[in-house]
């Protein structure tokens, strides 16, 4: 089984994805927040690449069914009903509604996959869950760091180092490429220290600088959660694992 | 002083590059190769994209004043001089010649930053003289892995990190990005077996199966040359240092 990371998700070419289980990993913030509010009973969501698909799909759902949720520059939409934090996403407030989702990296990292054999959504928060999953399913795997304006981010990384720890743990016949090679050692330089990584990330500084610390507080926990959120026809829903 | 580090150079873009001192890492094996070439005599290097601008240049040329050298899918071009392993670029061969160069990543990544304040070509044999060259310099620096087929390579990265391990001894001011802040720390995973991770990089099991061992230890050699490659007005020739 071939294991391959790439750290710019919207560098590859949609096309090699086709037919693979492709993991999307966007810690600071997006996959972190579909995990959340998945747990927390949302009843599915629906990522966009563009603020204008979001609003598009919105104006056609029944009032009081759905929230729009996202960022653009680290900020909440304007007109939207949530950001991009985690403490957004309450069961009192995402409870068996549809959130429609759009942020800058991490929905378009999700798109990008659009022509996979299996999409699963990963985080910290469930990362040993994804990996079990994974590891059920045949065929070869990558994992797609969301990265950050188009460049490599260390909290996605670490996450993809953790899995790939756990696939190696779980598998013994994984074929690496270079930077799966590369994250899986850099894991064990970091993993003590998780929550650290992610304040002095890039993304973690300007997180900071906006006051948002808890949101990185909020994702640097590891598995507190046992779902997988999974792609299919554009729509993501939680398996249990 | 901003230091920014990319893995794979085709990805970057080169308008970003403008004004910055740009240092270009192609382990295996065309930035090896120039500093061996220029090592050895070659009295300038002229590095192309394609073969067939490689060839126009040639047609121009005196027969007797130059050499075409470089790789497609790793093994020498019909009708070259010289392939891409650096026994080739020896002084009985390549004195007073000028090199007309082409390869599938390396020559790439240089011609990318072309808008560049400074390009300098670095290997593990040059690494400590491309240091002290580049801490000389006023402005930012970005270290450009060429990469391997769109795609990060370990070697590039391993010489990257060196890179910056060098770079941090000499000045404290300098901020990284998240990748040279990743890379900084995998090069001390490493430094103790730069040949054996260079041999088990995707490229070095490439180069191995093709009975090119050799071509990888002369790439892992550190500081064996005191030259700094600069690429001026597309011409590629040596500084000391």
């Amino acid at each position: 089984m071939i294991v391959e990371t790439f750290s710019v998700a919207s560098q590859v070419d949609p096309n090699y994805l086709q037919g693979k289980n492709v993991v999307i990993l966007d810690i600071l913030r997006a996959t972190t927040n579909i995990v959340y509010a998945l747990a927390n009973g949302c009843q599915e969501i629906i990522p966009f690449r563009t603020v204008e698909e979001a609003l598009c799909l919105a104006g056609s759902l029944p009032k009081g069914t759905y929230l729009l949720g996202g960022e653009r520059k680290r900020e909440k939409i304007e007109g939207f009903d949530l950001g991009n934090s985690p403490k957004e996403y309450s069961p009192l407030i995402v409870k068996d509604k549809i959130l429609i989702f759009t942020t800058t990296n991490g929905t378009t990292a999700i798109n990008q996959a659009a022509l996979a054999e299996n999409i699963l959504i990963a985080s910290f928060l469930n990362i040993s869950s994804v990996a079990k999953y994974l590891l059920s399913l045949e065929g070869n795997i990558v994992i797609l760091c969301a990265g950050t304006g188009g460049r490599f981010s260390l909290e996605d990384s670490l996450a993809a180092g953790l899995l790939l720890n756990l696939l190696l743990k779980g598998r013994t016949d994984l074929s690496f490429d270079d930077l799966s090679l590369a994250l899986l050692d850099l894991y064990h330089i970091y993993k003590d220290n998780i929550e650290q990584v992610l304040s002095f990330s890039e993304n973690g500084k300007s997180l900071i600088a906006m006051g948002k610390e808890e949101d990185i507080r909020a994702a640097a926990l590891i598995d507190t959660h046992f779902l997988v959120p999974i792609v299919r026809e554009g729509i993501i829903k939680p398996v249990s694992c």
